[in-house]
């Protein structure tokens, strides 16, 4: 075939193989259909303390875990607002979209905001992050970046940054790493990390986090002018004594921890060596395609590989859909330049054969030339025993 | 690792790839959980009979559908008993331990039962049914034999038997060929269909099919001795006529109808060509690692693969367990000769190689020695556009 469709198509399996939201266990998924339980009642309080007490195993340092009802930019702006005092100065470090909009709000805010760029793709420089943070209050950086695919080198940029300026508060989006990838907070000096239910969870969406070093804590500000929904000092402070002040979306909370025993199910180590093995084998059947990927040290979470001459993100995402797989394009502006897929959920590493596969029969069907088989055989060398 | 079980192990995805129960969509599943229809109100009898009118087009032919609330062994006693005067002549073809079991069942109600015996593995010779089906009533006859994965030459024998007796009722074990395999019974002459829900309809356990041609509804019998739940010629009265006599499992017959559409999204042609692919793909990938078919003309619903030298069945379909893999051994006495998978359920042409991957891993695991990537390639070879 060319570019028509096999008649086999409604016969594929669906699946979820973009970076979030991601494929959910069954069992996650019945855990949100269980009686209603009232987040008041002890069966409600223990299940908040359980999932806080799962994310902390899953980050393996002794942060405290805020669970918040909104996606992971609530979650992150909570972050800002509860540390960082008005007028302060902010570093944002930025390299995609999702790090430029940590910029956007520090702006929103009113923070003095100081921005401190590399092209989407390109990795950023540890020195010249810590050159910025002289003097601020506040870095905000992004660990996985979804939009590029890159996996910037928090423990470096955290290091360096620290050693300019020892009181620096460092919010790290780890949106996409958190649960997938190598995260070691408290020997990189990261205070704050924060990311959301949909990424490495592999639970649905609505749940934000945010872990608080013990230091940090300390320096947390009360009656933020900034927020009060997402006010985390308050949310800290209750979610510790067993309560949320709002209303949570306890029946996602219920699911999380579900969720967090299949991941704690394994050393950390593991975890991340596993989720590191299937986006390198998408990576690895992308490049035999001549779709490498566009960041030079790849994210364990996403796999954000290059359209091929001739092709766009958006065309090999449409075609992906028509055979029932949900992966992602770019995003704008760069929403040709590249496709974004992951294997962040419930899925394993003979799922991650069968995407590359799939990519085999996407490609063919969209007529690139390559060689028949070699996507495939070069992401088993990476996935085998 | 030889012997040794990896670390990740547990964040595989737990796969049913036995031949039945199969994989079932998650949309299926759901349809169990709507709240509670009751068969006899105007919802319930419109699910039964769109149900029946599914299963007809599964067929491809215009027979009419009872549905029982069984396994398929009920399924196919109701056919045999409903048919079948008391000491009328039945001939069983047997190479298998499912079409022994309709020996055995003949035997049970005192019908002068012929056997017609092939080894577990051989294929079931034309002539020598045919011959032996002079003079009888009945054949009953296994289409796929699930346990030696043998897909007998149902056409072939059908047509030779009716040529020695055009009389001849001619019932025909398809439950795991029905939606899985070419099965043409008005052409071939094969006047009763039996199935069940867990195999080429991809519903849970608990109902079967007896599918009667318009011709042998003329020659059912009326208050069979042998049987009273199994009464299917009053069944199929009451089925026709929108009622079963009795309480029907209606949550699987609503489940049982959201399966049929996704089988229905596609010719008959198209449906039976995709399962065959993925079971060539999985025969293709065992050959590869010197476990071949069994049977010298493989069934398309199931492959029943050689162990190699010096492992046995079911230290495969363990170490398959171990990696969260359900799959069978060989059914007794022959559990250690072969081991048996299956991709009839909600599983595609990925998973497929997904699970030739799994072969690979399961075999190096075992000290098998084989090229390494040659199953996968083998399988890939199969499955590709």
């Amino acid at each position: 075939m060319s570019d028509a469709l096999p008649a086999h198509l409604p016969l594929n399996r669906e699946r979820l193989i973009a970076p979030g939201p991601v494929e959910v266990a069954p069992d996650v998924l019945l855990a949100l259909a269980q009686p209603q339980m009232h987040h008041r009642a002890p069966e409600g309080i223990a299940k908040l303390m359980e999932a806080r007490e799962k994310l902390t195993r899953l980050l393996g340092d002794p942060y405290d875990a805020v669970i918040t009802t909104s996606s992971g930019t609530g979650a992150f702006e909570g972050a800002l607002v509860s540390t960082t005092p008005s007028g302060a100065q902010v570093v944002n470090a930025q390299a995609g979209k999702f790090s430029e909009r940590w910029g956007e709000m520090a702006q929103r805010f009113g923070y003095d905001t100081r921005i401190v760029a590399k092209p989407w793709g390109e990795m950023l420089d540890p020195d010249e992050v810590a050159d910025a943070c002289k003097g601020a209050h506040t870095l905000t950086i992004t660990h996985s970046e979804t939009s590029t695919g890159a996996l910037h080198d928090l423990g470096a940029i955290a290091a360096a940054a620290k050693a300019q300026n020892p009181d620096l508060i460092i919010i790290a989006d780890c949106i996409t790493s958190y649960g997938n990838a190598e995260l070691r907070p408290a020997a990189w000096g990261v205070d704050v990390v924060v990311s959301g239910s949909q990424k490495g969870t592999a639970t649905p969406p609505g749940l934000g986090f945010v872990l608080f070093s013990p230091d940090v804590q300390a320096r947390m500000i009360k009656n933020t002018p900034h927020g009060f929904y997402l006010d985390m000092t308050r949310e800290l402070a209750g979610q510790k004594a067993g309560s949320t002040p709002q209303t949570p979306a306890i029946n996602l909370i219920y699911a999380l921890s579900v969720a967090l025993d299949r991941s704690l199910r394994v050393p950390l180590e593991v975890l991340w060596a596993e989720q590191r093995r299937k986006t390198d084998a998408l990576i690895a059947a992308g490049t035999a395609l001549g779709a490498p990927a566009w960041a030079a040290r790849p994210s364990a979470a996403v796999a954000v590989l290059r359209a091929p001459q001739g092709l766009g993100g958006k065309q090999i995402a449409a075609r992906l859909a028509e055979m029932g797989q949900r992966a992602l394009p770019g995003q704008a502006p760069h929403e040709d330049t590249v496709f974004r897929l992951s294997t962040m959920g419930y899925a394993d590493r003979y799922d991650a054969l069968g995407i590359a596969g799939m990519l085999e029969d996407c490609f063919a069907s969209l007529g690139v030339s390559f060689e028949r088989g070699a996507a495939v055989q070069a992401a088993w060398d990476v996935l085998r025993y």
